[in-house]
């Protein structure tokens, strides 16, 4: 029996860090597979670590510069994440998150999936924190956290020949002196020919004290799986728009239009329904019914679930996001008063799942569709004509 | 015949980067002629790019890490640029455009010849803008905006044996999602033994919607083109100094003076008279007539220009700036209402020429002398004693 | 005799730039010394110049691009420094000090020793400036200014073999156009086989007009000089608790406490006796009595002395800092009315020198006690029992 073979790329605490990596199917002990991490160079890209990893049908890139986010796919010649108006991928260097009114998080987001998190989520705004002399402080929040705008300090490659699986870990701290401070810890793994890869993160309060934690994967998906005439399917448990503009669209909320210039994003909230052992899934299908992309996920882990809607020109980022979440994006404060913030005692850790399928072909992408039904069927569907106080007070 | 040689220096789509570059006379196919390009190390420098370009007479370096900015040149022996504070060129990865007040670009310009904008130029401070949900939301300007700290993901050194021309493209956006968004595509030139270099820029709105676009050409010059006794010559239609501290100053506005600790900048506003094809020029005569910094370039494409004094102790940065624009560097909301901001419609392109020259000799700064004469002899001037409200309102 | 022999590292003016450097006792000419410099990769560390000196018994490790920071040391197996939540050293190009309300100096602060200042220390807050056209302008000062986060333009080691002494020579520039603008000049220096270095800093105003100087060594120490029972012995002339809550610890001023999560800091403020040539010393103690972080530098040069007592959880960094500075960490406009604001002319410069040494051994520990209550024995301690309006004012 083969056993699990590991590359450690960067270790800052012993110094280690290789700057270019190649693995073939040889290398890895996996037949089709490859890996390759180099330093990207030039532009906003200066700086930035991408590893990409490829599994015989399903390539992606991994992002340690940035806290770890998937940049980019392709399956079975089926592009996968969006076409932002960005260049990317953004360094965090040059990244100033408290740019354009705490919006900075825009000039740089232009991955397929980024973890928003881990201290806030969401909108930016004023919120209050105990500042070193122990004195309640008025801070501004930026739109979406730190964790994507963060590099990894530990990276490391594993490779399973007995289970054809390949792995890229990784370790980002979020954290300073007076502050919060998170560990994400992150697996992600992909296998021989699948067409899927799965994300394992644990978060760990390494500080002395209790701790705020906000997590959303903001899975973002542009053509060919978003296009006029594809559709959302997901098992409801309860449903909302998000604010008054929402409303007006909620009739269509689940279907999708053409680009549109000037068209202005659309925010619908969720709690889906699951199965017994908690596990439920999204899908978003294209027109012709013969593509879906699917994400599959735990409600008592991430209990909420956004879809974010922008219908944009292409030049401005025609894009849906697929977002299972701790709590929805409003501003910080709203999410705490709602008892959606998770407190984490010091030394806790809290683990997510997310798995991230491609499925083409109607047979395939019609099983998917049965599956939704399948445990919807056990649960009705409470749908909200309206904003709702419960998820986005006033 | 011989062609057009051209080396790819940066393309962040293709993963082209070269570190380092020496091409001497032979590679570039024109006599006398040389280029290097070659990466910073140390300091605020630390990962910034730098190509060095002599044609024999004339050499400048060109900062593709700094938006394509201009850092220094030398004209047989004449230093070309000031002497700022500052030890660059920076890095913007150091740069927080919002400290200071909003102030930030002070702390990284040494440049010779800088672009402001591309979104907004001129004082830091509020601006309204459209959120991601569509809503107005209140956001601070920086001085000068964001593209001489934008790093260009594009950059191409390009040689004609034919007509002995040499020229640095490179590409830069501005952008960002919900965010205006603009690429600057630039083309220096320069000829063999020439006294000058051309600037060649294309803005283009690279979204979906229409944006708003501010460009103003810091032009700047210390020793020995400015000291006691030099002038700015200039064809002027009309003229008006910023404010009550420059109206003090109205009447040695042309003239310059030695380096004087606590100088406060005095600054002027024109519109130029042209010829019928709308060229028009600006000199900075030294005090002896014999060495002339010259700027030539296009009213249609550029309508107004600034004077920036800026008489300060040499170690404070003794400079003045000759700054064709598109606006005056008010606050942008101040240049919005005047009607002085341009629209730019999705994809719509805009083209400005700046020629830069140097001229030495009596005789020759005598000819710059009479040919802007020439060009304001067809035209009044419009000389106003005080602020006036279309300039610069209250 | 032997010669002084060097090494330059870093030089921006003259382009050059070492990445790495080992140099052996033999290349040094001093027995038992080395020392190494590198450039570090990964996480928050990427591009981090780091130097180590190892002078046979003392290692320390120097950050250039941390203002010439002093990260972290050992003497004889005893680890000098502390544990912080940060996984440093941090690059300044990820560090925003605006953040978290002005106070994102704690998210990169790791170092053993960090200057503060140049032009401001202390609290972040607002502050008045002049801006670029005279007029005054308010602008947000961050916590404990810029120095620790600038990177240094010059960098050179020196040997002297004659005396077996090492030296890390380094240059900063705190500066901006319209800006206050200072030069760091530091001199490091260890001698073989001593149990100390010597840290000598001229600040000098680079600027053309007056400017505001303040300065204050953050010296942290976390296990095994800080302990339960560990005490901070120090010749006082006059000492204040910070504000309310150091009041109600003001008994337990100079014992500590075991780490206590939720702990929040105590602040006390000091003028310190010293001899008749103003040399004064100060000295963390461990429980046992065999181990002292100690100390010494000119109450002509550093007339304050700051005790930051921080008995948090391990995880969230047990320390106290030994200050020693030109003014106290208060918001900067207190320390102005107060009239601890140096001013620095144009061109003038401030010397400040700071030994820092750690002894072992009971016998060496009763030593540094007795000179210690010798300096303290020539004068009379005035101890506040709560805030005094000249230290601290409502």
């Amino acid at each position: 029996m083969s056993e699990v073979k590991s590359w450690v790329c960067t270790d800052t605490d012993e110094n280690i860090w290789l700057e270019a990596l190649e693995l073939g199917a040889e290398d890895l002990g996996v037949a089709d597979m490859s890996l390759s991490k180099r330093t990207l160079q030039g532009g906003l890209q200066s700086g930035v670590d991408l590893i990409e990893i490829n599994n015989g049908d399903l390539s992606f890139c991994v992002l340690p510069t940035r806290g770890m986010g998937i940049w980019r796919g392709n399956y079975r010649g089926e592009y996968l994440g969006w076409k932002s108006p960005i260049r990317g991928p953004v360094n965090p260097a040059y990244v100033n998150l408290h740019d354009r009114g705490g919006l900075g998080y825009v000039t740089a987001c232009d991955e397929w999936i980024a973890r928003c998190g881990l201290n806030s989520i969401g909108s930016p705004g004023e919120d209050v924190i105990l500042d070193n002399s122990g004195s309640p402080a008025t801070m501004q929040l930026t739109l979406h956290g730190k964790i994507a705008n963060t590099p990894a300090y530990y990276l490391e490659i594993e490779s399973s020949p007995a289970s054809e699986t390949v792995s890229v870990i990784g370790h980002v701290e979020e954290t300073g002196l007076f502050s919060p401070g998170m560990r994400l810890s992150t697996v992600i793994s992909t296998t021989r020919k699948s067409n899927k890869f799965t994300i394992q993160d644990t978060v760990t309060n390494i500080m002395g004290a209790a701790t705020e934690l906000e997590l959303l994967y903001h899975c973002n998906y542009g053509a060919p799986f978003m296009e006029r005439g594809s559709r959302l399917e997901l098992p409801i448990r309860e449903m909302a728009p998000r604010d008054a503009h929402a409303t007006e669209r909620l009739e269509v909320a689940r279907g999708y239009q053409d680009p549109t210039p000037g068209f202005v994003e659309d925010v619908f909230f969720y709690e889906l329904a699951a199965d017994s052992d908690n596990k439920t899934m999204t899908a978003l299908i294209n027109r012709a019914g013969d593509k879906a992309a699917v994400l599959r996920f735990n409600t008592a882990q991430l209990p909420y679930f956004t879809q974010w809607k922008n219908c944009a020109a292409v030049e401005d980022g025609y894009v849906t996001g697929m977002e299972p979440c701790t709590a929805f994006p409003n501003l910080k404060s709203v999410e705490r008063d709602a008892g959606r913030v998770i407190k984490l005692e010091a030394g806790e850790q809290r683990t997510f799942e997310l798995e991230v399928e491609t499925h083409l072909g109607e047979q395939a992408v019609e099983k998917v569709v049965q599956e939704i039904a399948e445990i919807q069927s056990a649960t009705a569907k409470k749908m909200h004509p309206g904003p709702i106080d419960r998820y986005s007070p006033g």
